[in-house]
């Protein structure tokens, strides 16, 4: 973990996913951010301004206010790190189709991020397990639904 | 590409999920091979001998027999070797609950395979999104159903 853009890479996922620090995105972040692949995310194949990456975190973080990722390993080749992870918070806000129900969520994935030569980062390219999230939200509102029936 | 891990970390994709030789698995597995995490996959968790494995590749290609593996980079670190891909294959055998629909199935996925000092793979990580090919499934068996209705 010794590699300087792993070091970044954990810092900028804390900071910036974990914690939500709007005002650190511009610490971390290449003027343009390319979204290359991210399928459901909303912003999959979008280039981001560092304010438009703003909007994008606080609106990805609204369900889960408290989230944390566990990065499982970190790969560097050339220009680029790669995280392995797990990920976790709790359903606290709405989304589409499935209100609120203090569940905790889990999910896992692997993203690529990319670096110019000044260490900040340009893009990513990402794969999450979104079946497993859908599996847990529909069985959390089932078990919502079952609870509110006479 | 020029990686010696990388160029056989290609080839193994090649010969062994391609184009399904069975035959070849023995020249690039470890005597154990352990699948570390790979959500929804029916050997998620488990360590399989060489014999295991071909068992594993039979099952999965029965279903899209014509797979094929669209590598879009490779990453290498230590003992790993980081591929993030595309992948679609003809859906000509039957799934649970999805009979066979003769339609083109795509797929994205990321996986850390790691090797062991003689360059065999002794196991990976993998995500891939489970819920992209579910979708095409469901709307391939809506469009079979409707079909075949009077």
């Amino acid at each position: 973990m010794d590699h300087p853009r792993k070091v970044r890479l954990a810092a900028f996922l804390r900071d910036v996913w974990d914690e939500g620090r709007t005002d650190a995105v511009g610490t971390y972040l290449a003027p343009r951010y390319t979204i290359h692949h991210d399928p459901g995310d909303p912003w999959d194949g979008r280039e981001l301004d560092v304010s438009g990456f703003r909007d994008r975190l606080i609106q990805s973080r609204a369900a889960f206010p408290d989230q944390r990722f566990d990065v499982q390993r970190m790969f560097a080749d050339d220009d680029a790190v790669v995280a392995t992870w797990l990920w976790q918070g709790t359903h606290l806000g709405d989304l589409p189709g499935f209100p609120a129900t203090g569940r905790i969520i889990r999910m896992s994935g692997a993203t690529a991020y990319f670096f110019d030569a000044a260490d900040r980062l340009t893009g990513h390219w990402q794969i999450t397990d979104r079946l497993g999230v859908y599996q847990q939200l529909m069985a959390g509102r089932t078990a919502a639904l079952t609870a509110s029936s006479p």
